[in-house]
């Protein structure tokens, strides 16, 4: 027996998201779908571990998971083993052994989100899935310098929930910009955790921004005045990307 | 009545095609859907017109409709009541009156299209419905001088059917190469007009000789010699894109 590390990827558009629904929950998500890969291949374990729960329709290109299996082969070929069992839109990327008491959550040090838009009046088909449709246009530079603000450790209340009530709200975000792709404006957060709907209440509230509805210092003065309603305004989850979970380098081994 | 042209955009995974079967045909298709979205806007006709007719899973960002209308707003009315009535998948990019005999597929001088390989071991959830995966790896450069012996006129006859048995296989291609988009390749190529199954024949040779299971001048040999069996393999349908139908000038007004 051993705990395996596995970096997973899914289109999350046909998943009611990552974790699994409790015992009466009928919804495809993407636990549901490991678990029942990696039954198919021996484990008889309760419940995979995972860094982030991901909404229904939020992508991932580099969830972690692990779980504890006895597996007398290669990696490699648990890795073959587990997408051949996994549904077309969720594919193993990499696994290894970890620690025996590695954990994707508790060790994860940061998360690297991206949140995908793409300005244009009519609907694009090739990339309705993977993008949030934006119009009217947006002008990027209050975009970036509103991302700018929410660089370091701030009170997030105003963006976003704790998982569980009654926690702190504080986080720290280490990068915040954005990145041309194509005609594609894409924005790459890390920080060391996220609360419940923060990256895709902060794209709203930077969109509302570029498109001049919104104060361009609006980010700046809740992150000073974080107390009082939550900022309206939740940017689809089609756009966003959990790209990369960063673990301290004593848990890579 | 004018007679209306517009640029048509989808997502092929979920179509059988772009043509409408005949009568007893069940099947989900383009031209089914526009059909119906027409109608519903008060359209009477009895077939649009089309400049291709792309297989089972190919998309388009750029095919060229044509129908016959009485239509009493703007052409941009007209464009966004097409896209509330089309599904998701499906979208007109632009919609302008045309002259009252323009045809988009006799009229057409030259189709462009692309095709998107991803070299990767391991499944890509969230690029899988566009690209073709690839492993084991290629090497680029003789795929790009294979690609540079398409150019000019040629008997293609070992790479594609015509669309009405009897008729020539003699297609001018006036571009055709290789571009690099981030972690992807794409084969560009633009031809008068295409035998069925042509572009699709050719990545598969392009990709055969790019790992080297396939001799680098496959393609200058065949076109020199276009009799006998035809080349096997056809890449899948996901990896293309009708990207743009050209018209001569005199005809775009």
């Amino acid at each position: 027996m051993a705990r395996y590390q596995v970096i997973l990827a899914y289109d999350g558009t046909e998943f009611h998201g990552f974790q699994r629904q409790g015992r009466g929950g009928q919804e495809r998500t993407v636990q549901g779908e490991v678990e029942a890969a990696l039954r198919r291949i021996g484990w008889a374990g309760r419940s995979i571990l995972a860094a982030g729960r991901t909404d229904a329709g939020v992508h991932a290109s580099g969830q972690v998971i692990a779980f504890d299996l006895d597996w007398e082969h290669p990696e490699e070929a648990l890795l073959r083993a587990l997408n051949a069992n996994l549904p077309l839109d969720a594919a193993a990327q990499a696994v290894r052994v970890a620690r025996p008491d590695f954990h994707p959550r508790y060790d994860a040090r940061a998360r690297r989100y991206q949140y995908r838009i793409l300005c244009r009046e009519v609907r694009a088909p090739l990339r309705e899935r993977y993008c949030w449709r934006v119009w009217p246009d947006v002008s990027v530079e209050p975009m970036r310098r509103a991302a700018a603000d929410l660089i370091g450790r701030h009170d997030f209340a105003a963006f976003g929930a704790p998982h569980h009530p009654g926690r702190s709200t504080v986080r720290n975000v280490s990068q915040a910009h954005w990145l041309e792709d194509g005609a594609e404006l894409v924005f790459e957060i890390v920080g060391n955790a996220f609360l419940y709907h923060m990256v895709r209440r902060l794209v709203s509230t930077l969109v509302g921004i570029g498109q001049g509805v919104l104060p361009a210092d609006l980010i700046r003065k809740r992150l000073a005045e974080p107390a009082g309603e939550m900022v309206p305004g939740l940017a689809p989850p089609a756009g966003l990307n959990l790209v990369e979970v960063i673990y301290p380098p004593e848990r890579e081994t």
